[in-house]
């Protein structure tokens, strides 16, 4: 990898691509003086954006990809037709060295793919998991896995666990991460097969690991854990639900505040606490989830963020880059398969 | 069933009964003036409750029970050291006629199997699923399963998709509800082979019933459909995800309150729509869920629910008995599997 801190940007991903990935690399740009931006996407669109933003301009180098994954391309499809998209372009950039990390706000699908084919996953790894990082009524916490994969099995929560609570003491600074894993109760006999066995093992010992137990969907927000692991189905719709039910909370308030005159009054006086928690409800303040497992750092924006959201992207990917956090993960694993032996990761395997 | 409006109520169940049971029937007596309570539970200490509620001691009948069930026990040994407990006594009473429906804020797993045992399935439904309406920014949403059931085939997801049609169309007043199956996105090569055979089978059209096609988590709140159908994993851990948001929504408004002089004064003009608001989010105040599918009604309060929360579950059993939801789900599934015959019910169980 790299020793400078550059980043890899598909500019042409997102749904207002690549207005809003030049704004928000230039946002970045004030808060990471020390980092440099490799652009991919459209030479010509790009070179007259940055027209407007010359400090990005001498920070940046664009790149030319002559086509596009698009927001309902197949993964499979993406993978045989895109080799000259910005997409993939980016993705190569941090294989060869060029970048520390990449950021996409495209087709999720697409992106976990490539990423697989171009970077592999780190030794001992089967699969990625998405992670992220939420609000709670305690700080902060990381949740796994939010949508790379639908079906998993007892190793892969394991692993995403592993992974999870390396991140939390990376990125979040966390000495001694707990780690939960997502069920419908706390008790032992709850849940299904895969999350029991899983549980089993993390329970074992054998892992350099805080193991808190199962947690329940309301445990993510309340901050109970550091790490919430769980399979990909399940963490996307977790996600997704916590987004849509802070966005039903912003209407609310909306409306709570046209109630009345008194209310409207109360609005006049409260108007910059109502915006700065309208703020906080907004999923895009927390706009970036990341690949954990790949040779390279890999950061997803929502495809619908804005300029603000995009540049809390790049923020992420920064953090993630700075950190280490990929060595510091080849080396937790190294260790626990050193001390399970290869029969015991087969067993896992359930 | 009973031709008066007979609730039977478990007055032993939740962490503050019987105090919160008696209570809240205490309120929906004022709601329900036609209605009349079985009171199932320790005597002594129901009588000596009762002194204080005279009207609702004249609409009542306490009849004893010499055990409770316990919040941890298990569903299996509920079922067998559970006989004389005031939740199986609340149950039997629906099965022998006594009353329309029953009310327990006691442990959801024992609940549901005894339910199972005394009640049985409406014909062709292989198992009950937890239902309950879920406030949105359109209005409101049926969903179902919210934890009966930790596994689902495709089969039962079709069945609960018809449940939850027509619970749309007695109790929330529907004419013609959506019907959308969660998934983690909208394009139907998306999720799981379960979800993927369910929604086939819900698209072949043999079923009257208007499928909207996958919904993912933000479209719960969002009302994008008016009924979310979904397995008893994901849908437990996405109801609680976001009874959990709604709490972190209320703490941030509380925070956010106290950030100034001015966001103070604010307060105290809009003290009235914050309050309102409060409340909107507080889970209790959408409390109980039904098992669809039973001969009989069954409503499970929140554990930890308050006076007006216990009352609100009684409200929602008085609503479906009324409705005579189950002869309509009997009817629907009647003429879906005449359409289908027993082949494809077969070919469902995927």
């Amino acid at each position: 990898m790299s020793e400078t801190l550059t980043i890899a940007l598909d500019a042409m991903g997102g749904d207002r691509a690549p207005d809003v990935v030049i704004k928000g690399a230039n946002v970045a740009r004030v808060r990471h003086p020390d980092a440099r931006f490799l652009l991919f996407g459209d030479e010509t669109q790009l070179v007259a954006l940055l027209q407007r933003y010359p400090k990005l301009a001498a920070v940046s180098t664009v790149r030319h990809s002559d086509t596009v994954v698009g927001a309902s391309d197949k993964p499979s499809n993406a993978l045989r037709q895109g080799r000259d998209s910005s997409m993939r372009h980016a993705i190569d950039a941090v294989r060869d060295g060029e970048a520390v990390g990449v950021v996409s706000a495209g087709n999720t699908g697409a992106l976990m793919a490539m990423a697989m084919t171009v970077l592999k996953t780190l030794p001992g790894i089967r699969r990625p998991a998405m992670a992220s990082i939420l609000p709670t009524q305690r700080g902060q916490t990381v949740m796994l896995d939010l949508g790379a994969n639908v079906e998993c099995t007892a190793e892969n929560l394991v692993q995403f666990a592993v992974m999870g609570e390396v991140f939390a003491r990376a990125v979040l600074g966390v000495v001694t991460p707990t780690v939960g894993l997502l069920n419908v109760g706390i008790e032992m006999v709850k849940g299904n097969d895969t999350v029991r066995t899983a549980a089993k093992l993390l329970q074992a010992g054998n892992l350099p690991i805080t193991f808190y137990g199962f947690v329940e969907g309301d445990d993510i927000t309340a901050g109970t854990v550091d790490v919430v692991v769980t399979d990909g189905f399940t963490g996307n719709v977790a996600l997704k639900t916590a987004e849509g039910t802070a966005r039903l909370c912003s209407q609310f308030l909306r409306t709570a505040f046209k109630q009345s005159l008194w209310s409207r009054i109360g609005y006049v006086f409260a108007r910059r606490a109502i915006l700065s928690l309208r703020e906080q409800l907004d999923p895009r303040s927390h706009n970036g989830g990341t690949f954990l497992g790949l040779n390279g750092v890999v950061v997803k924006s929502h495809g619908s963020t804005d300029v603000l959201g995009f540049a809390n992207a790049i923020d992420f990917a920064v953090d993630i880059a700075k950190e280490g956090f990929n060595d510091k993960v080849i080396a937790e694993l190294a260790q626990w398969y050193a001390v399970q032996g290869e029969g015991a990761a087969a067993a896992a395997a359930v």
